[in-house]
């Protein structure tokens, strides 16, 4: 895939600083520069993120990529998950950004292709998936072996690539920090979305949990059977869940951030639990990123933590991924793992897929979720050949969307996803 | 116990609006109102708080005790728990303050005495143990059944008042808010008082658990058995745990509130708890109450949510008394107390007592706590006789030693408690 005219080429330079990115990112970037390649370094293709900004910054390139290092697994990844968070990466909307360029995605299922020296818990041609810091957007990829889990019996790699992120997370935001337990009650807000969904069904395993979510009325009918009381995500919610329960609710799950934190907090019951776990509001147009998230911080309401006391309520913060590079962290996602699966094989909990895409369709994929389009997890398969264009879309056809009318002006191009 | 000079009246006066006492404590002291008192009513000593402010708002006068109401269980007092929420209580020291008069106390152990009506699961002649909401300073008390427990075998009435608030709260900030494992780490502040002792021993029952406690070095040598890492709470207590720790804790108990909250948030690992669940650092001298009050609220640092979800980390406030007026609250009382008499049967936890002493000598043991003196429980018992004076000490001994030589100035009388 040729480089867009006018893309300035510093875009593509590699910085020799690569603080906070995972090994496997970083060689395989670096292995770009060197003129030859080294021994077992093979050529594949990926998703690289060459700078902050619009869609026009995500590309399909050939990369090399080396040997697994010590400890690492070199994976053939068959599925990768996408996940609001790798739209506010590639806006830079965070407040440590990685360098670019950089290969995106945080999860992945596959076979295992070879093994890093003192790997002995898997087998090269064991199906398996993975979360990850970075990298996963490629045909190959080198995970940590501490990231990476067996496919349960009977699990595809769809299944697998879809699985990780959404449920890690809703598990540890019900468990470990909600402290979810009989009788209680959740509001999860984009109720829809891969988390959404996999809050649901965790929320369906412990008895007498109500759960009242917010999503557009346009997937309330999809997904009314998973969550008892749907809100319309533009109604007044807090209005709408004191009308059915007047005591509020023992646990908010907020991804949307903003003034959203304080309405939580309103909802909560004495002892309950508001965590912030995203902060999908920061993300409005296409390319605000800096400005966007100083803004949205200022925004939000700062707490005052005796008010917490006098209503005995308690205000968390959750990140899945810093969790993966701390021992204790990658301890915890382990036995969460394990409790996961667990349920999979009992048919308990199954990830609800939106749509698959192919790599090269990676920007409409992200305009999807964008959009907040997605019921369930959107997926990108690197085997998968791209749907081929109408004679009257450019080439670029996911460019903007940005409702605020800045940089990219282009109108967005509706195309129904394929459903896996 | 005559009222003293100068004392101006209406404090005696009752008020009409007794929103936020128990039925108890309103029948108590309205009964004192009426000219007759009605029938099954009884007389019985009680610690009454005249009005908020200074220790001389404390008195111990005669009350008409009422019969039991439906759903209340009248008590025979033997013994009853002082904490430092007694203090700010006497000092109107509090969001929403208790109108006065009042007999303050939030537990206490005694003889079932009789049953109200509706009550079948308690026997008359019973030893039991109650946390309360207000009343517990007395020879008899009324208290809601469901807020009364029955003592484990061989449990002692001033085990049982040493109790239910120090073992409940510790219970409920690990296990249930701090989601207490094996391996963590703790912090605690006022490591020698009731909540800290107890805190003390249920981290004892997880494997692994290391425990850092701040206390007046006066302290250490009593309580270095129960307490690892033990810090002088006038020291720069972050720096020393990150010196034994450098990655911080996962759990702080904050019971000091101001500043310290900051640090205790500086202080955590990711996913870690920070938990205010007292502010004794409002309580400096005897009567600033209020502006004391407001002070704090504003010299707290507020906390953006963004930095929890950033930081990965769980700020919580927790309060015992208000979980008891509600029904899931309350459920969540009784089976904790269920786990904790379960512990006590075992002989895994034991209140530590500090001291005892009789109702007339409440001054003195509420200074003792104010000066931070205690280690352990301090316990009131209605049929204990008062220390005699020694021929020098005036009938006021225990007020002031306000530091910052407010309105009583007169010196603080140190004397030996009786210990149990």
């Amino acid at each position: 895939m040729a480089s867009e005219p006018g893309e300035p080429e510093t875009a593509l330079m590699i910085e020799n600083n690569t603080k906070g990115l995972g090994p496997n990112v970083v060689a395989a970037v670096e292995s770009e520069q060197a003129s030859g390649g080294g021994a077992g370094e093979r050529e594949a293709r990926a998703v690289v993120l060459t700078g902050f900004g619009a869609l026009s910054k995500l590309r399909v390139m050939k990369r090399s990529v080396p040997a697994p290092r010590r400890g690492e697994v070199l994976l053939c990844v068959k599925a990768c998950g996408m996940n609001f968070l790798d739209l506010m990466v590639r806006q830079g909307n965070m407040e440590n950004p990685p360098r670019t360029p950089i290969i995106p995605g945080f999860e992945c299922s596959g076979l295992v292709e070879m093994l890093g020296e003192g790997v002995e818990n898997f087998q090269v041609g064991a199906g398996v998936m993975a979360v990850m810091c970075y990298g996963a957007w490629a045909e190959l990829a080198c995970v940590p072996v501490e990231n990476v889990f067996p496919l349960p019996p009977g699990m595809s790699f769809t299944d697998g690539a879809a699985f990780p992120v959404s449920f890690l997370t809703a598990y540890l935001l019900l468990f470990d920090i909600g402290r979810l337990r009989e009788g209680m009650s959740v509001l999860v807000h984009s109720a829809g979305g891969g988390v959404g969904q996999a809050v649901a069904q965790l929320c369906a395993t412990v008895p007498g949990v109500t759960l009242f979510g917010t999503a557009s009325s346009s997937k309330h009918e999809t997904i009314r059977g998973s969550v008892l009381h749907l809100i319309d995500r533009n109604a007044d919610y807090v209005t709408e869940v004191k009308k059915i329960s007047p005591e509020g609710v023992d646990i908010v799950l907020d991804c949307l951030c903003g003034e959203h934190t304080a309405k939580g907090l309103s909802l909560l019951k004495p002892m309950g639990t508001c965590i912030l776990y995203g902060s999908s509001n920061m993300v409005t147009g296409e390319t605000k990123s800096f400005f966007s998230f100083a803004k949205s911080w200022w925004q939000v309401e700062k707490v005052n933590p005796l008010r917490l006391y006098e209503e005995n309520k308690c205000l968390a913060g959750f990140q899945l991924l810093p969790l993966l590079s701390r021992p204790d962290g990658a301890r915890r996602v382990r036995d969460t793992m394990a409790r996961l699966t667990h349920l999979y094989s009992k048919g308990v909990i199954r990830p609800r897929i939106d749509s698959v895409w192919a790599l090269e369709e990676v920007k409409e994929a992200m305009q999807r979720i964008h959009d907040r389009g997605n019921v369930g997890k959107i997926l990108l398969e690197p085997e998968k050949a791209p749907i081929p264009l109408m004679a009257s879309d450019s080439t670029d056809t996911s460019e903007a969307c940005d409702e605020e009318g800045e940089e990219d002006e282009s109108e967005c191009k509706e195309r129904e996803p394929f459903i896996h």
